[in-house]
């Protein structure tokens, strides 16, 4: 077939220039393998959510969703004691942020995130044809030092605040983010895909701070992965704009029956996340114990450095020779450790052995 | 609150200036309209459809979903015809419309598209900060006169062709669609929401013109608008380059299994395909034994222009005081005409009812 190449020139060339974000692997169905590399939560979802499903699964789904999913809008202001007019929904958090940019990044614009945080952020920007300003953020081995990261101010449109931090798991103290929002002068975007996990988060701020928006996900503490259901928290004047450039129907009914029901049933969430977050504590002690530097977490996963003579990719490998399917960065400066999603306490026990054996054993 | 005036300087100026796009109004659910305005389909999904998302609301909505929708790629190149790298997946075709934006129009760039046709192409543009050039469309009064709509050949990155038009229901011939190609430089998307309802469709030209993209929905002759799955049909070379600017994991496991087991189908699709076309035809006829204009229709909607004496706001208005919601679209050059989806046959038997009394009748 000829006109391929002319076809391809008529790609925008920062398109044809960037390679797009790579998800973490998805097992194929055959594959048994403990899957541990993109922090899916290891329990179901409410059964309220299921049944909620099954019962939406009719002949309804002919019919269009309500455009601004408004039954989750207001059910999620009411969890999170917000107005319906403060929260927008997204197709995933993803989408989120790509409507973020829509809304505030100008080509030529500059973002700024922390080096590491989540690795969509460059592309977003290329997408954009913005700018990208990298901040270094540095280890802590004590949760009590991230209050002593220096507060950065670049000269950029908004602030990607990945917090807890992926792939540390660090998060940053509320205060913290109050010095960021003073200094820093323009939109911030407090990633808290992982919030549900910590102690702190930026929501205490949003009542006196229009330039803060909050991004949260069902993902991960209410097990929605599959479902794809994002929430942004930000004043309602900025929601406005902001729905303006997100597709008119961008949240399916049976998203938007997941996410109300998993909202509502707060006390399966607090005890699945309280399992999680018990799990979690007990192997990262585990693997400090075998003499991995862990960084504190508040997300549900762990950051790991293996002790000196063991790479962490040749560590990966040897996991995943035994069945776990850990996350290994190979770019940036993290190459060093492997991201350990926490799953079941039966599944963190057989995976802290692998590590020892793959530590002390040989093959 | 302070600063309010602050966060919302810092929204783009093109996103600020515009006004979104408007969706048809989706009636609160205790409303019992009749829903005739945002052509939806007036039957339930397959069977097989609604089974297999109760089978699939299960614990595994916890995983996240295959980020290209690999099983759905492999079901719709089967029935299409193509290799599964030729498809694309969307939330809904609106996500594909924006990812092909994303794909080949920078800032400056033009897209081009006739008036009327779908009126969220406008936005899409004022989003990327693109110019735009509208092609007039003239009315015809035999399908066979679409044949010799004059080719256009305007200064753009992307042709947006609406096929079967939308308000007007007109379906562009494959050989237009050819022709304009051979005019027309740039990519052209065939965005054929409507062509399941109608004869032809410019699928026939992908294997020779890599400037083609072919634009499919799951949301009218498959029922499944609440679901939100979208199709594209193109050079493998393209999708590639279309994949880098979606979401990461923009169809959720539902979506997927839904739009699988509906395309897989066919005899169910071609069934009630059939009784929507065949309820078009009848009603069409009956409009105009009333005296309205009615243009030759390849969709699941007519578009109709009552006899002079009464305008087409007012006709709305009077059939939504009969339980009817139609579609009046206040500006551009179709405010003397409604837009009418095909409801089951007797619903539209109601409304020709309706029609008639509010022609002949007083109120």
């Amino acid at each position: 077939m000829n006109g391929i190449d002319e076809a391809l020139g008529l790609v925008r060339r920062s398109v044809r220039g960037m390679a797009g974000y790579v998800p973490g692997l998805q097992p194929a169905p055959g594959q048994r393998l403990v899957k541990l590399n993109t922090n899916e939560n290891p329990y179901p979802p409410s059964p309220r959510v299921l049944e909620a499903l099954q019962k939406a699964s009719d002949a309804s789904v002919r019919l269009y969703p309500s455009p601004d999913a408004a039954p989750l809008r207001a059910q999620a202001a009411a969890i999170y004691g917000l107005a319906p007019s403060q929260v927008l929904c997204g197709n995933g958090s993803d989408e989120i942020l790509a409507i973020v940019m829509r809304a505030f990044v100008d080509e030529g614009d500059a973002i700024a995130f922390f080096r590491p945080s989540y690795s969509l952020y460059p592309v977003l920007a290329a997408i954009a044809r913005g700018r990208t300003r990298e901040v270094p953020l540095p280890r802590v081995e004590r949760a009590e030092e991230m209050s002593g990261i220096p507060v950065p101010a670049p000269k950029a449109r908004v602030f990607f605040l990945t917090s807890p931090n992926s792939p540390y798991g660090v998060g940053f103290p509320t205060a913290w983010i109050g010095h960021l929002l003073g200094r820093f002068g323009g939109i911030v975007v407090a990633d808290e895909a992982y919030a549900d996990f910590a102690k702190e988060s930026s929501l205490p701020l949003l009542a006196a701070n229009p330039r803060l928006i909050v991004v949260r996900t069902l993902s991960k503490a209410y097990s929605l992965a599959g479902m794809r259901a994002g929430l942004a928290f930000a004043h309602e004047s900025l929601v406005r704009e902001m729905m303006k450039v997100k597709d008119s129907y961008n949240l399916g009914r049976l998203a938007q029956v997941a996410a109300c029901e998993a909202l509502a049933d707060q006390g399966y969430f607090r005890k699945t996340r309280d399992m999680v977050v018990a799990t979690r504590e007990r192997f990262a002690a585990r693997l400090s114990s075998l003499g991995c530097a862990v960084l504190p977490s508040a997300a549900n996963f762990v950051f790991a450095v293996p002790p000196g003579g063991l790479a962490a990719a040749a560590l990966s490998e040897k996991l995943l020779a035994r069945g776990f399917l850990v996350r290994h960065f190979a770019a940036g400066n993290v190459s060093d450790g492997l991201r350990i999603s926490i799953g079941t306490d039966p599944e963190m026990d057989a995976l802290g052995g692998a590590v020892e054996e793959a530590l002390h054993g040989g093959e």
